[in-house]
């Protein structure tokens, strides 16, 4: 029997090839296979085109692999090769399903490291140029997905912190605002809204809560929707 | 009067030299001055090693310069260098007040990018194969700092999300811990507090809710503190 692989859990970053980490990028460059999710981009497979590519992709609404079949070809891809890549769009550990990769590697006794890599809400503040704390107005920010909004049968209170985050928020981020406005929160409070973060495509829009509830124009690729005083645009900040 | 030059607020990441992004790294070796924070570290500073170097350190009970004279050191800077770099420990936009330096700059005309970096929480949940959510377990996660916690005058609730994480909380965590179970949440949720997050001295120490509240040992570094039901070890997990 030969020895297993090692599997590197790598977070891609938002979609720039240059917004992943020095580590992740040097791992994909030695890797013997990579299995890669949907929100992973062309550029970013070209860091790899030593590797071979297996599509995991899952997208709403799209044709997708089931997560158990994902943690079977990670076990099989370690038992046939030395370095596997498992590149996540963002980062792993934060909406990524990592619990249940690392899960099914584990029970088998299959070494595993994780890459970390950049959030897209830490992606969208540094090209909207808009922080997401700010002395003295925001002092904390909660992440939070479309499955913990309003339309979730068993959905939980929405975060009470300073900045709210909204991941994968393009269909939800109108309730969600419905519901921050019932529970007492400012109607002109600052909203920005980050579409395609750090690609080609990326479109930026400005709003208040109030129009936030309004609803968002149909979105082309993932959104991130963001709340919060700290949000506010700056006297002399470019648009 | 010479053109002004462009000012780079990039994020290094926990400290790791390859935990920064690609695009951060191509810039540091481009610049001509970098001013930096004291969390950031020797082996990051070698990605610059042809910049003139400025430390601008902030650390808790320690010697640091003014927010107001490191922004008029950036607007120098930019009227004497075209490529300045403002290098910040973690993420730019995070808790790392580039709010007052991006006033400061757009006040004077001069051209602002923001490079984002790796969080420390996301570094930490990739040191300690913890994800910060979990399907059906926990579904938002909040990061707050020491200054929200009990001990400040006008303490704001804590954030009541799946996840919570506590940067720089080695002083504050025993007291976020005991409003926690005071606001009966369980004595036995799980508790991750990395320490030295990605140094060679890392730390990594596992409690319960309870256990924090009884304290940490004397941290020598700069301490994050997980909580939350997602932390649990795995059944398989490597310790």
């Amino acid at each position: 029997m030969s020895a297993l692989g090692k599997v590197y859990l790598i977070g891609a970053g938002p979609g720039a090839a240059d917004l992943i980490t020095v580590r992740g990028a040097r791992l994909l460059a030695q890797a013997e296979v990579v299995l890669y999710d949907a929100l992973v981009t062309p550029e970013m497979l070209a860091l790899c085109a030593q590797a071979k590519l297996i599509s995991v992709g899952k997208r709403s609404g799209q044709r997708s692999t089931a997560q158990t079949v994902i943690n079977q070809q990670l076990v099989d891809c370690a038992q046939r090769y030395q370095l596997v890549v498992r590149l996540k769009g963002g980062d792993p550990m934060l909406f990524g399903r990592a619990d249940e990769e690392l899960r099914a590697l584990e029970a088998e006794g299959i070494e595993v490291e994780v890459v970390p890599g950049i959030t897209t809400a830490l992606a969208a503040a540094a090209a909207t140029k808009q922080p997401l704390t700010r002395r003295g107005v925001a002092r904390s920010v909660a992440f939070f997905t479309s499955s913990t909004a309003p339309n979730e049968p068993d959905h939980p209170a929405l975060p009470e912190t300073d900045t709210l985050v909204q991941y994968m928020g393009g269909r939800e981020a109108a309730a969600t605002a419905a519901r921050l406005l019932a529970e007492g929160r400012r109607p002109d409070l600052p909203v920005v809204v980050v579409e395609n973060c750090s690609r080609p495509d990326q479109r930026i829009l400005r709003m208040t809560l109030t129009g936030l509830a309004g609803g968002l124009d149909a979105a082309q690729g993932p959104v991130l929707v963001m709340i919060g005083e700290a949000l506010q645009q700056r006297s002399h900040q470019p648009s």
